[in-house]
Parts: structure tokens; sequence; C-alpha cells
């Protein structure tokens, strides 16, 4: 007998209206809880526009608390339907504190934790530094890069720009991760040539993949898609690219969306993750006493 | 006006008989030079066949100093041919202290510096714990994830099991690696079914794309082909895949060799890299406040 986990996973449009947003998110759950999925992952702040794209004080109104609003609706949805479910919000946490921050809700438990985005991108229609402070590290205190205890598993949540960094999601296996997570907002500038955007996706896709390789654990991974103007109009927006996808162990590819709005489902084997260490045991040959340096900016 | 370099690969069948597989090298050294390579990178171990799979202390007398008759002559190729050259040799450094050793020789310079490996896996058919020390870590002494200046430019060298480990790249761009190299031996148990076979061809072609992305610099690989038999006769022996491969700094495939002997000839724009560290800044960014525990065995 071996621990089956079916996943599933959302990838939608998201527009500046809330409640437009998450009944379109709403939909995609209750079908695939439905149709068997005990684990349900929504993609980077699914409940509005990405609204990044530009920085304007204003748009600070977006944000709720943790318990707010969205939260509650999501906490009692995967209460309902008894799964657990991952959800990401623009969090209030204070006054001119405010979060990238994935939300765990297990089943009747409600909130079993969250994950605040620890690297925060800035680059042009990109201006997250202007919105989000990056999350707290103390990992005494369930902060930082600290997996997230469900009735399906241990979850190793990170957020979007955190999946370019290998370090980030090895801290999460060193400390039992059993699947990593990765909701994401992530598309083309509409001006860049094709081989520019097919350089950046293949980029985007496979460096997420190496991270189940080197560790040894499924990897979930969960984008938006649709065109969203830059209502600064100093650009031309963002085309979303998809390409939501499940990977195993070995980074192999179970699923993979295309560009379009779409659900993914699969029955991971979460006893297969061990039987891959053995026969390609990285964990037990790191070498720790070499690996100072990680903690330099550059080693100039 | 960019900084080019053309680098060549050698992907090639070794034997026991050092004499002819260092002709065979030779042949396409001289060959990648004359079409224009200023790099020439060798496979891992390329003066014999891979001898870890089994345990033989005889074997101990295949290695050599590294001033010894393979260092020697691959020193007055790369002096002759005015390259900058890496080979790989099982090194004698004392009585009982064998190492898995990168050497590259510049010129007429000659040697300019090694890299000792210091990831050594050990599985079945890859038995190098018994064979190879550890390379030592002090980087003030230039051990460990050290990178070699060279004429072409600071190459960090790493040697095949390092390529499944995120955090050897990491160190190795961080102290201003421009290259990343990976000699290596690896191919597949013939009696794995091809599914399994894709699997682990897929996993470490793209672990090793993934340094390049993580990185923003180019990834050289350069692996052997050819069926091995165990002279045990305890497995089946291993059939090398080859897949040799140069990655640009997006990770995207810029050549690719099959599974038959091979070289590969690319002219890279060695200031592409800082193009895209400015679009995909990820050094930047790092949370080197939270990365700590990369120095510990396991979170627990």
């Amino acid at each position: 007998m071996t621990r089956q986990l079916t996943v599933g996973l959302v990838q939608q449009p998201a527009w500046p209206d809330k409640a437009r947003s998450l009944d379109a998110s709403e939909a995609s759950i209750r079908d695939l809880a439905g149709r068997g999925a005990r684990l349900v992952m929504l993609q980077e702040l699914h409940a509005t526009h990405y609204f990044c794209q530009y920085e304007d004080p204003a748009l600070f109104d977006l944000a709720e608390p943790l318990d707010g609003p969205t939260g509650t609706r999501l906490a009692e949805l995967a209460a309902e339907l008894d799964i657990v479910l991952m959800g990401s919000l623009f969090e209030r946490r204070a006054p001119g504190i405010y979060h990238n921050t994935a939300v765990v809700y297990d089943g009747a438990k409600g909130a079993v934790g969250h994950y605040r985005k620890m690297h925060i991108p800035d680059d042009p229609g990109f201006y997250e530094k202007f919105y989000f402070t990056p999350g707290d590290h103390d990992a005494s205190l369930g902060q930082g890069f600290t997996p997230i205890d469900t009735s399906v598993g241990r979850l190793g949540v990170l957020v979007c720009w955190d999946q370019w960094y290998p370090e980030a999601a090895r801290l999460m296996a060193l400390a039992g991760a059993e699947l990593l997570l990765y909701p994401t907002a992530i598309g083309w500038a509409p001006g860049d040539d094709d081989a520019e955007k097919t350089r950046q996706k293949d980029a985007w896709t496979l460096i997420q993949r190496s991270h189940a390789v080197a560790n040894g654990v499924p990897v979930l991974v969960a984008n938006r898609v649709g065109h969203e103007e830059d209502h600064s109009t100093v650009s031309e927006g963002i085309d979303f690219w998809g390409g939501s996808f499940v990977a195993g162990p070995q980074g192999e590819l179970l699923a993979h969306a295309g560009t379009e709005p779409e659900t993914l489902l699969v029955t991971l084997d979460l006893d297969h993750g061990e039987n891959v260490r053995r026969i390609w045991p990285y964990l037990r040959d790191r070498r720790i006493d070499a690996y100072g340096d990680l903690t330099r900016r550059y080693r100039d």
C-alpha cells in the first residue's frame, strides 16, 4: 500500500472584481473536489488582476487581513468540501506592512498555516517591492522557509519569484516538505519576440522541475492566464502564459496545462519520492562543511 | 563589441588502454582547435574506462600525480595548440589519498588550476566513495568551490555528481564564474525500462540547464558514450548515454549531442549573461539572512 494523494490545480484569468475572480475559482475548486482532489491549489493573487504592473498607493486598498472576506470564504469552502485548499492573499498585516501570502486551509480545522513570500521581484511591469514586505525568517517561530503540516502531508509552499531560488526549495525539503507548491503570476511582455518568449517560459518550467529533481519531491505550479492591461498605459500589459504543471520527484511532467483556463488533476504516489532518494541519494552527500558562503551576497 | 568565446566539447568512448583513449581525445581536440575552439573540455576520467563499476584496490594503479604522463600530455597539447584545455584525471595525491580531479591547462602557461570533485556518489555500479577522497574546501587556499582564472575567462569547473547540487553551481557563480563546466560519466543500467531511462536522462539534462537559469551563466557538459562491461560480472555494465550539451544563460540548449561519439562547437557571447541578469536579477534578491540552515544536514 502506497500513500496516494490526488491533487488539483486551478489555472484561470482574474479580474479587478474580487467576487468575479473568486466565483471562477470556487467553481473550479468544487469541480476538482468532486473529481476526487484532496488538495487544491490556486494561483498567486487569484482574487484580483495582477495589480503590480504599476505603483499606486490606492491599490493597497485591495489588501485584506488573513481572516478577511477572501480568507474566510476560502476557509469555509475548504471546510464544506473537506479538502486542503491553498489560496493566495494580498495580506494587510498592519498599516504599512503588506505581504504576498499563501494560506493553507485544512477542512474543518480552518487555516493551518501561511507562508509570506520571501523573495520579492522588481522589474518593469512587476513592481512588487513597492507592494510587498518580504516575509520574516525566524524558523523557530514558523516563519520563512517552514513547511505547513496538513492532513494530506507536509507542504512546502513558496510563491512565484521564490521559484527561481534553489535555496528556498532545498530549505523546504530539508524541513521535510513532501510536496513543493508554487502559486505564481508570470507572463510575457507582448512586444518580446517569439524566441525570447520561448526561452523565458522554458526557463521557468525547467527551474521548477529542477527543484523536484534536486530534492526528490513532487512540484505543483499554478499560474494565471489571460491578457491584463497596464492601467498606467506605460507598457503593453502582460500576457500571462499559463503552463501550470505537476512534476514527479524526478522532475517528470505528470500534467501540463496550455495557455487557456484549465484545471489539472493528478494522483501522486507520495511514497515514490523515498524510492527516488534511494537511487539518487543527493541529501546524503551534501557538502555542508563547504556551503557556508551561500549566506554571502557575493564572494568578492 | 561583445566578448565571443568559441568552446569545444568532446564526447567519446574510452578504454582501459590510456594511450588509445588519449589518442582519441587528442584527435578531437586538434579538430576542435582547428575549427576555432579556444576552450576545449573533455569528459570525466577520459583516459580510461569508467573503473568504478566495482571495488578493486589494484585499480588505484590507474591513478597518476597531476604532473604525471596524462597531465603532461594534456599540458603539452594545450601549449602547442594555444588553447585552454580542461582534462579530468584520476589523481594520486599521496598513498591512500586519491581524487577525481579536473585540471585546466592554459596555453603556454601550463596548468593554471584544478578542481577536486567535492560530492562523491556511491550507488550500485558507481562505487566512487571507495576510490575518491572528497575535495578539500578551504576557499582561502583556492580549494573547493573556487573558479579557475584563464585567458578565456573565469571557469567554474565541477565534476559529475556535483551536477545534482544547486549549492555547488551557486557558490561558483557567486565567486564570479563566467561558465560552468561539468565533465561527467553517467549512463543507463541496461535492465531499466525505457520510461525510467527517459526520466533519468531528462532529469540529468534539466538539473544542469537549471544551473544556467538560476545563475545566468552558460553551462557546458561533456559525457562519455558506449557500453562498458562490469568486469566483476555482478551487473550488466553501463550504457553511457552521451547527451553532452552547451546551454546559454537562460538554460536554452545551444548544442546537444546524441548517444554516439561527437564533438560540439559553439560560439558563446560572454556578455549576454550580464543582460540576462539585468532582466532576471536573482542575485540581487537572495535572502542571505534566511539561508543559514543550508549548512545543516537536515532541519529536524
